[in-house]
């Protein structure tokens, strides 16, 4: 769940009357998100997404992830739209909170993976790629190649009541990973996060991207890596690659991928496995029992990155490896 | 937070076709109600509430409190209106679960009470008393003055951990609630948890009461004794006698109050106030810490209990003790 700040009705009114969003009709914390406080809020005007920041976002990012999301709905991506204040700002104050008002995309997100799901996915990640460039902010991946090392070290060996051997086994994943990740690839505006709950659909057709808050400036195939993982393999394990064929073409048909990009997807995909397990293993370690959030099971991101490390080809992902 | 059941996108789409909503626009879990799992569903048609019942609710329940939102709406009260199938039914199933769909009120419910409050209350418990008349089913209300004395011997004398010499205290006081619970006072449909979380509000006018899922037939009074606890003291412990005044005022001018009734009103008040407290001691004593639910704390009651002790006639709750 994720409503940790209590708003009242007093203040929610002088809030929205001054950003001009009319009288409000109903404000109801959000099941959904677990960094921050979410309010489904109807006015007379319109749907919103209500965010309060909790502690554990760094307000100094907050310029930076709203920023990006005017800019890409700007563009003409669809994600949600920052309201501004009369005075312009996008960042406002709401019960001692940072907040942010958002507006409301329809869509729900898909529980079962179809390859038309992963076919709009790599489009619409694609046009968001494109989109991204010329934002003038940037920002950082905080958990990128040079940062998992210092989370399987925070897991102090512990991942071993987990997995037997996995200490071990990560350890010598990262020293290969820190030794051959790319450095010259194209880089910009990454999601870092896209999720199936972070991608709504009407019908077929995707409808909006959200939740941009681990976006950053890191290389653009590492966001198809992340994908791969997310949206590629069976709830058996298995790995599905017409849905990733799917992805990888669409994506390829709005902004092309080179030579270089595609042969590094296999050691791309390892990463982005890795990354995912680390923090899965991490919370799974430390989420007290009866906690609030139920944590990932670390498992399957192991069985996923022992996929990639098998994988002898981009043909492997339904690549033509002659393109 | 009340989300335990997860509903796919496939099934929903579905359950709404059946029931003629048109296309699923968004549904999002709601961070409120500890006992259900509650959606804000959105259709190209309408915004509705869409409960999915879980293990606490009995079943067999489920017809009285769908046909009394019915049976209330269609008199004319403010509440939500279960939507009937095709084939006529309030009660359909969604991912194995029971479920209804019921129309989305407007409104907020308020986090600090002003006398406006209490009158527009009053108001609307009164219309709601009379508008249950004639309402076929009916409910015995599991929590009366006759089922009091298990939920303290289910504490097992451990309130004493919370309040020393609690468990002596409240077993007096039942002793004398058992011994002089009236008992010839006008009966009827009560809603018995009507805290503010369940009265909504735009602006000063109240423009529902949800979450029926106590209600019950009992003494009509019985309510309002609910409400003098629930509505009618401070933060700091103190009771407001004005905004009872203007609760049982508002109250009277819909449903006259006879003299009987306002004679049991301390009485009445006393029982409520040891209702609310009894299952929230238990309540404290048995949540497990760090779980999804935070348990209110018991000891407010205690003073409310003692406060209602201490009334020497209906006069210290505002009301004239000629009429």
């Amino acid at each position: 769940m994720a409503v940790y700040t209590e708003v009242t009705d007093e203040d929610l009114t002088k809030f929205c009357q001054d950003l001009g969003l009319g009288e409000v009709l109903s404000c109801k914390g959000i099941a959904e998100g677990v960094e921050n406080s979410n309010f489904l809020l109807v006015t007379q005007q319109d749907n919103y997404i209500l965010t309060l920041y909790e502690k554990r976002v760094n307000p100094d990012d907050l310029p930076f992830f709203l920023g990006l999301l005017e800019h890409l709905e700007t563009a003409g991506l669809a994600c949600p739209k920052p309201v501004r204040s009369p005075k312009g700002e996008v960042l406002h104050t709401l019960s001692g909170r940072p907040a942010a008002v958002v507006t409301f995309l329809s869509g729900m997100w898909p529980r079962n993976i179809h390859t038309y799901h992963t076919s709009e996915l790599g489009s619409a990640m694609a046009q968001m790629h494109v989109a991204g460039e010329g934002f003038e902010l940037s920002r950082p991946n905080s958990l990128s190649v040079n940062d998992w090392r210092k989370v399987l070290d925070s897991c102090e060996g512990r991942g071993d009541s987990v997995v037997s051997g996995i200490t071990q086994e990560l350890t010598a994943e990262l020293d290969y990973l820190e030794a051959h990740w790319p450095k010259n690839l194209p880089t910009g505006i990454i999601h870092a996060d896209l999720f199936p709950d972070n991608v709504f659909f009407r019908g077929e057709k995707l409808s909006g991207l959200i939740d941009f808050y681990f976006a950053c400036n890191d290389i653009l195939a590492y966001d198809l890596a992340i994908c791969l993982n997310a949206w590629c393999f069976e709830p058996d394990g298995s790995f599905n690659v017409t849905k990733a064929k799917k992805m990888l073409r669409a994506y390829g048909k709005v902004r092309t991928l080179s030579t270089e990009e595609i042969q590094a997807l296999p050691l791309l995909a390892r990463g982005a496995a890795i990354r995912f397990l680390l923090t899965r293993l991490y919370d799974w370690l430390n989420t007290p029992e009866g906690a609030m959030v139920t944590p990932h099971d670390p498992r399957k991101f192991l069985q996923k990155l022992r996929f990639h490390q098998a994988v002898k080809s981009p043909a492997d992902y339904g690549l033509d490896p002659k393109t």
